[in-house]
């Protein structure tokens, strides 16, 4: 068994696994260092720790993760927010940085005696539908090298040898780019809410998410296009000040940038998530815009699924669980797909077919009255924004 | 006090002010037969029912009205139904033919000695923000003539002297085009289920709506540009069964077509709802497709706000009313379209950016999956449907 991506994916699986006797390998195609200071999104939904925590995964999390609750939305017509940890299923977020969880999960499966190999690119599955799959790999040292698996687990992104290596026709695409562009950064500051904030501005979004400490994210819309390193610190911080309504609400506590990348708002998701031998599971099965913090959770549980069908189908000869793997993720993706296109739609002016209408900007405003004024709206918000 | 138009939002406003003792007078461009006979949407919000009943509007609806609290959605995942009678609000439909409504709000103005000109078209209202307002109307004999009024109040439809009468600039006019177009049907024959039917097809929408005991509504998604005599009586009835999946859940019982309208789903609002002493009311105030049934539901709203509005200034003096009445009903507009955009959209594949995608496709099954299994999803779904 080959798990390719030492991720949240790729390391649950592997714990999983290994737990369960069932000898497998990570390949990875990053170094052991570059691979810990990976900085990705941070807010894990209440199913996604109670996962980590029923296969004892959850150490670090317990221990350094933060609750969060609340969200504020900042518009032209005031500030409102909303306590989702009271809301729908009365549930919060846990706040833990995805390289903290990645070094956590890396060091388990190395203690439990578990194989990582870093370095080490896989270039193609090989025979994924027929009776000899393998990974081809470029070693550390550059030469080549080949892994024989009976199964393949790809969890290694939208751009790693998983997707690569399905046959043109074998497995559907679906696409969408929501014409939007966020920039993100990293800032060394504390944050500047007790909640995670949204701003909607004429000017575009701005957002604020809790990080740490010392450290908290920010996103800002820019044009599709953009730069990273198009605007200095000061007008970054600026704008978010403009954005974030600093003359009504107070100024962001400033502080250096470590990290800026502009992320385009696009969603993709492949069907089935089977080829074969071969299995897809995080973003490597589907990339949902960061709009919604979908994405690592889906990933752990997808990890878990398939974790337990590869276990039933190699101790116990058991295939029906891997069979229904990929309906099973599929429908949760949807959902989250939607939920995190709903995201988009009340955080931005998206561009409709005659490019972003007053009309559409009108409904959108409503969108937010509704979900400042409505119990009912604010439950379905809750149980979608922490559900999975 | 002029009022254009013997709609609901023209008879309701007409019987509220002859009562509150305002001098009114209702002018509409049809003969007293058309208007009695034109059919329309027959979906009552328990609302609505609320605002006829305790303006003792009522006597019609409560001996004939229907109670409808069921919906059965049918798509390729199957079908289910929802009781939005037990779900959010808890509250039902009243099925009312809307001419019968209009009938029975006529002769209630009329025995309360409401004075209403047939036959006569209003073409323009004239001096609305200045010192002598007034309307210029051909009379039923074709000669012009002149009503002076110190306040107009247009409820004659998108296409009336209202709209017309605004001066360029003066009001904003928000407009959207959702690309779909419905050949509504109205047949001569019993309701074929007990409950509002939606078919989601490959081939596009069918709608079924009970209207009485011997007519039934349908609707089929048509090519935009489609003739409503298009398509044989046979052929639209053996669309439908194909549609509402006739194989699996029996066939529809069939009858003669009384009438055929193709409706574009088009959406419009203007703002401020108001010129000086020219106030917009029902359709003249915006546009709402008919996915959601909101229309006539909307305009007895904002017919009951503008009569106290009203008569608020034309008896005591005060204004204030008269000058939050446009803000109070384009909350509610905003709030009626956003939802009824939601419908569109769970019910048709809608063009988006680049034409009809299958990825919007992927996502609006899963939608339709949530209003299945999600309660929570189920109360938002109620609250909207039957709320204002």
């Amino acid at each position: 068994m080959v798990i390719l991506g030492a991720g949240p994916a790729g390391l649950v699986l592997g714990n999983l696994l290994l737990r369960a006797g069932i000898d497998c390998a990570v390949l990875e195609r990053s170094g052991r260092d570059d691979l810990r200071h990976r900085q990705r999104a941070g807010f894990l939904a209440p199913n996604t720790v109670r996962i980590l925590a029923r296969n004892g995964l959850d150490d670090g999390l317990r221990r350094h993760g933060q609750e969060h609750r609340v969200c504020e939305f900042r518009t032209e017509d005031g500030r409102f927010r909303l306590d989702y940890g009271r809301l729908g299923d009365k549930e919060p977020h846990t706040v833990y940085p995805q390289h903290e969880l990645v070094a956590d999960l890396l060091a388990r499966f190395l203690g439990a005696g578990g194989r990582i190999r870093f370095d080490t690119e896989a270039l193609a599955v090989s025979d994924a539908d027929g009776p000899d799959p393998s990974v081809t790999v470029r070693e550390p040292d550059g030469r080549p090298g080949r892994w024989r698996a009976r199964y393949v687990a790809a969890c290694d992104g939208r751009h790693g040898a998983g997707r690569r290596s399905l046959p043109p026709g074998s497995v559907r695409h679906y696409r969408r780019d929501h014409g939007v562009s966020w920039l993100g950064l990293l800032a060394e500051a504390p944050p500047s809410l007790d909640a995670v904030g949204y701003a909607v501005h004429p000017r575009g979004f701005a957002g604020h998410m809790a990080r740490s400490a010392e450290v908290t994210r920010y996103y800002l819309q820019c044009a599709p296009g953009t730069r990273a390193d198009a605007w200095s610190d000061e007008r970054v911080w600026d704008e978010l000040d403009r954005r974030m309504r600093a003359p009504e609400y107070g100024p962001l506590t400033r502080g250096r940038l470590l990290q800026r990348t502009v992320v385009d708002l696009r969603s993709d998701v492949l069907e089935p998530l089977r080829h074969g031998a071969l299995f897809l599971a995080g973003d490597a099965a589907a990339l949902i815009s960061p709009s919604a913090a979908k994405g690592a959770n889906l990933a752990v549980l997808e990890a878990e699924l398939l974790a337990h069908a590869l276990t039933a189908a190699l101790t116990g000869g058991d295939r029906a669980a891997l069979d229904r793997y990929s309906d099973r993720c599929l429908a949760r993706i949807w959902r989250a797909q939607e939920f995190s296109h709903w995201m988009i739609g009340l955080l931005h002016e998206v561009p409709g077919p005659e490019g972003s209408s007053p009309f559409q900007e009108r409904m959108r405003r409503s969108r937010i009255a509704a979900l400042r004024d409505s119990p009912t709206q604010q439950d379905w918000f809750a149980e979608n924004y922490v559900g999975i």
